[in-house]
């Protein structure tokens, strides 16, 4: 096949690994696509490395090039460096672009900025996309978890090959169009708020077993391995059994016991918290999740602590390994509710219309977060959640009364311990929240009506009140 | 004293009632001060009742009246409402001043927007200054806590104004100039996040009083009023006491009872946690109480929650009052910590080069957070703090040794009872991760390598390392 006389439905810009791995999906699902890199080199070098698909690949050396050898309506993905690479590569395509030509941001935009572009782009007849791709680099090459945002007409456009180089579920394209504009990247970002929360959860009982239990890396790794079998089957508890596991080839220590405790984060875990405080949510176990890992960076200070507290140290813990998979079922339906209230806010916020249901459902397969029970989350969500609220839908809310329990166990006998548990307990207080009739806000507002006359609600009736503070 | 003959040093826009209690504070202390409110009605009725001190009071009827009124360099605080009307105001005077003249906003402005304007007013050489206020109504008539950003010298020339009307602690003002631009602001930014901690952790004591021991608000109330004699001695305990034990007179009931247990909130937590979280900082505590009032809202979900998970319920809370008084020392410690860590990162991200130990006097007296603590947390931070953590300093690392105790014990009984303590499980989870010499976060790093290819530290050395997880 000659370059000049194919053309593709579909193009991408940036061949970087998610890139490159995206390309080939796309070509090995039969859709011929141009692609085209800056730096010209990583081009041939990507060529080189194609192999069977090389032919439905078809490279190109300048924007205009690849625009080109796009068949009208164009498509193009772009998968660059979230921020200023992707006006960049925007800048460089828009001039050889038509009305009605698509640009797909695959890479993790902060939704905002994709509800900039899709405004801006729309103005001169180009349509603008958010696509989130969750599933790394394998998940990229054979089929990731698809969220998009964009305009829902003009999407038919490309549903087939977005749906085409999706995860399946049970043969269901995990591949969902939510809304207008930004909808699809605030889904991912809400997607990585809950895999911090999940990962820290996970962490968290790791820490209980080793620290409170003495137990090697390897013995928990099993542990985990076992609990993937069961009701938290999920693929960040599949790969934390192995990780924990395998073995350090340099030193033939478990790995994990040769890693920095230092956690990296590059800013999606933190626009979630943000994104959820300025809309009125507060997902404390997202919240806690991000805070952990900003805190794990104080190495020295830390171990300075430690001498400093060591006293404090108290007995070993307890609990057996059934409490604590029960507890981690318990805080881990707590902080999907969470993810998906915040989502219901933003959808309502933005007017999005989204629908929840599809979230949990897109997430079943492809991505980080995948689990069995994101099926049971769908469903719970198509049956109606009292209150919004997935807690309180009666097949995760009769599991929680159990598992609670042991949540309260395992937050109790830590704190007592002395191990930080920052997401179970985040979890617990919501939890216990959201069944307190009456709160303890009376308190705050009287506090606020006798330090600042902000005035309060009674509850025979009436808002504005003061109190008799003067008396 | 006629009102043409009268040059002011100093005007003031927008007479509410926190401007109009601002405006006769200065006028009492000596200050003749020309005042103007865009509804000219307000402007006389705050003549009318201003009494004695009407002399020093100069009404003007239009913005030009009121530079008019002022000699140069001209001195104009605003005092309106955050947002649009703080800009609207500054176009109305703008035309009217002269290079070298200086507007004070007092409102409580993001420090984003003082940062934005100060750099605008510079421009036309005004001086702008971002003037944070803590005390309330009572505090800006006699006496609040002032926090002032902005250009230095141009301070000088009102240093004594802002000095003589402001707090004063042991004869000390409690007005300070922490650095350039939105400096000040910000730090009554985070004063009014620890304002949040604070209350959130009193409301849950006296939660845990309510309804784990069946106490009822007066005695609650005195027991608040007992601690305000020992080391918990502030502000907000004082008048948790009052609010307790005060009477509804309509009911006779306590007041506390007939209050809606949703609190409000105007922003400046949420502000407090959004900066926070920008800044790679996560102050759990101030999280925490941004969750409690943002969960409080939803009433009606929380009175189903409690039906539907009643039979969740434990036995009642035991431990002892003194037990409570120590978990809210150590709870309320480490929420200063939060605080004062944030500060440090603001300051250094921004370029202020403040001194924490000045926000720790400036809180002494006048605003919300006052307490006698603080005099001794600056002290601390004057005598240094190991790795920059409050904690960690000598005088309130022994108190906390036996605080924290005291806080796990109270966590956990909470969790086992059923009553949700997010600020107090939260200020732990900080304080045991902050003594943990090898937290989790190793694990997390294997799970991100596994992935996402993110690469980890090895703790022999090096970064960027891979696991071999194929294997």
């Amino acid at each position: 096949m000659a370059h000049e006389t194919v053309h593709a439905r579909i193009g991408l810009v940036g061949l970087g690994v998610m890139g490159a791995n995206l390309a080939l999906n796309i070509a090995e699902n039969g859709f011929p696509i141009a692609v085209y890199n800056r730096t010209g080199s990583v081009t041939d070098d990507f060529m080189a490395s194609a192999g069977d698909l090389a032919p439905a690949l078809l490279p190109a050396k300048t924007p205009q090039d690849l625009v080109a050898s796009l068949q009208s309506p164009r498509a193009i993905i772009i998968m660059v460096q979230a921020g200023g690479p992707v006006d960049a590569v925007i800048e460089t395509l828009r001039p050889h672009l038509e009305e009605g030509d698509m640009i797909i941001d695959a890479g993790n935009a902060n939704f905002h900025d994709t509800r900039r572009r899709e405004a801006a782009l729309r103005e001169t007849g180009i349509r603008f996309f958010g696509m989130g791709v969750s599933g790394g680099e394998e998940g990229a090459r054979h089929g990731p978890s698809i969220m998009v945002g964009g305009d829902p007409a003009a999407f038919e456009a490309i549903r087939d090959i977005i749906e085409a180089i999706s995860a399946k579920f049970k043969g269901t394209p995990c591949a969902t169009h939510f809304g207008p504009d930004g909808a699809g990247h605030f889904v991912k970002t809400v997607h990585n708020g809950i895999e911090y929360a999940d990962m820290q959860m996970i962490a968290e009982v790791y820490g209980l077993l080793r620290d409170g239990q003495d137990r090697d890396a390897p013995g928990i790794g099993a542990l985990f391995e076992s609990w993937d079998k069961g009701p938290l089957s999920s693929y960040l508890v599949e790969i934390t059994g192995k990780v924990l596991q395998a073995t350090d080839p340099e030193t033939g220590r478990p790995m994990v016991e040769m890693i920095v405790d230092s956690a990296g984060q590059k800013g999606t875990g933190r626009w979630t918290a943000i994104e959820a405080i300025t809309l009125g949510q507060s997902p404390s176990t997202i919240e806690a999740a991000v805070a952990a890992r900003a805190w794990s960076a104080a190495k020295p200070a830390r171990i300075d602590g430690a001498a400093l507290f060591a006293s404090t140290d108290a007995p070993a813990f307890t609990l057996s390994d059934d409490t604590l998979e029960q507890a981690l079922l318990a805080a881990k339906i707590i902080a999907y509710d969470q993810g998906f209230s915040l989502l219901a806010a933003a959808s309502e916020a933005f007017d999005w219309d989204m629908d929840l249901a599809d979230c949990a459902e897109v997430w079943r397969a492809g991505c980080i977060i995948r689990s069995t029970m994101l099926d049971e989350m769908a469903a719970a969500i198509r049956e109606g959640l009292p209150h919004g609220q997935l807690i309180f839908a009666p097949r995760f809310a009769a599991r929680l009364e159990t598992a609670t329990t042991a949540l309260r166990r395992v937050v109790a006998e830590a704190a007592l311990t002395g191990l930080p548990v920052p997401a179970f307990s985040a979890a617990l207080a919501y939890f216990d929240t959201m069944r307190q009739a009456r709160g303890t806000a009376d308190v705050i507002q009287a506090q606020r009506d006798f330090f600042g006359a902000h005035g309060f609600a009674r509850t025979d009736g009436g808002v504005g009140h003061h109190g008799p503070w003067g008396a």
